[in-house]
């Protein structure tokens, strides 16, 4: 199955490309690395304001986390053309989780995003990953996820 | 205009290079990327002390951001032998900001940095971009700016 | 003296590779560069849980990086099929502190990871960084580095 199909079969239709919250690029690529944004959480088009231990449970975190994973996906489809088969490999995720100081779920939350690339790009989206909790995140937003993209 | 053109219409003069505060290295080149180490905001060469959201605002914080962009220059300048016209690219910035759990303008702070950036290097300084905030940061320090570069 | 050498007249042995916490895997190569996930850091093979400015001092931080650093080494260690030689560098570290708002000994606590890797590696042990406080971790762990190393 290509990777289209595949998007298709999760019912998955990619959004608009995100446009920068402020003076920066949505990605650049240097040799055949893509280095992609931090992407805020969204719900309706809007930041997804919320903190994971305060007003957010953790499978609610996964789902903004997954959200986020398929407006990377955009980014990566409009720096590949169109053609998302040029993705050799999902490299790295960085996932910021807003969160309080005493949630400890960063992982589990992540996974939302980590599962959901596994699962389009199969063995290429298998990626190396960090993920923590911070203090706050720009405009509220309960989640944000950075990739690097190794590009044919 | 050339780079140092620019800077001296800006009125920039690139201080002395910063050095490490512990054990490790201002940057390292591998092929033609760039690390830069983060760079803490300094007032007066010393760490610029304060949190976003607690006491300073947004636009003391926008200030320390392009203060540690002038300092991430004068690392680019080290890294190129005294050559800015060899940065091929700003690839990406990573903005650590000291902020209160209520604070969310972390892109407006980052701003300061990216803004300036963008106004030295033309098209080849805009680049992808996270800006989160961290409970707190090594010395007290305000800002913190990780740099990511090609070289030709 | 060769890596192994170095590491027996330290009297380190490398411990089993660790498994990832969740849905990623521990390390992609792309070209020459290898990107290490996130290494939390464990006692007795659980999770070391832990805040620095609340229940730990900056020399258990420091004792907790060092323990983060061996687990680098022998994932470093796998991705290279057990040579560690080819090692041309270690690149980079991010190191998460999971600390207190007004805790800032981030970059001693790091130092813990960053001597040991210079000893062991020597000038290909010098590295780039960034370090910081964050709100907390996965599974409440005290300190999370993660690393980027350019083989040979």
């Amino acid at each position: 199955m290509s990777i289209t199909q595949k998007l298709q079969a999760l019912n998955i239709s990619l959004p608009a490309v995100a446009t920068p919250a402020a003076a920066y690029v949505m990605y650049v690529r240097t040799g055949n690395t893509l280095y992609v944004s931090g992407h805020i959480a969204k719900k309706d088009g809007k930041p997804w304001v919320g903190q994971l231990g305060r007003d957010m449970t953790t499978e609610q975190g996964r789902e903004a986390a997954r959200g986020v994973a398929i407006d990377l996906m955009a980014t990566l489809n409009a720096a590949c053309e169109g053609d998302l088969s040029r993705v050799k490999r999902i490299v790295k995720l960085v996932s910021l989780v807003n969160s309080t100081a005493d949630f400890t779920e960063h992982h589990l939350v992540t996974n939302g995003a980590s599962e959901l690339l596994a699962e389009v790009f199969g063995d290429a989206g298998k990626h190396a990953r960090s993920a923590f909790g911070v203090a706050q995140l720009p405009l509220g937003s309960c989640v944000e996820i950075e990739m690097v993209a190794e590009l044919s």
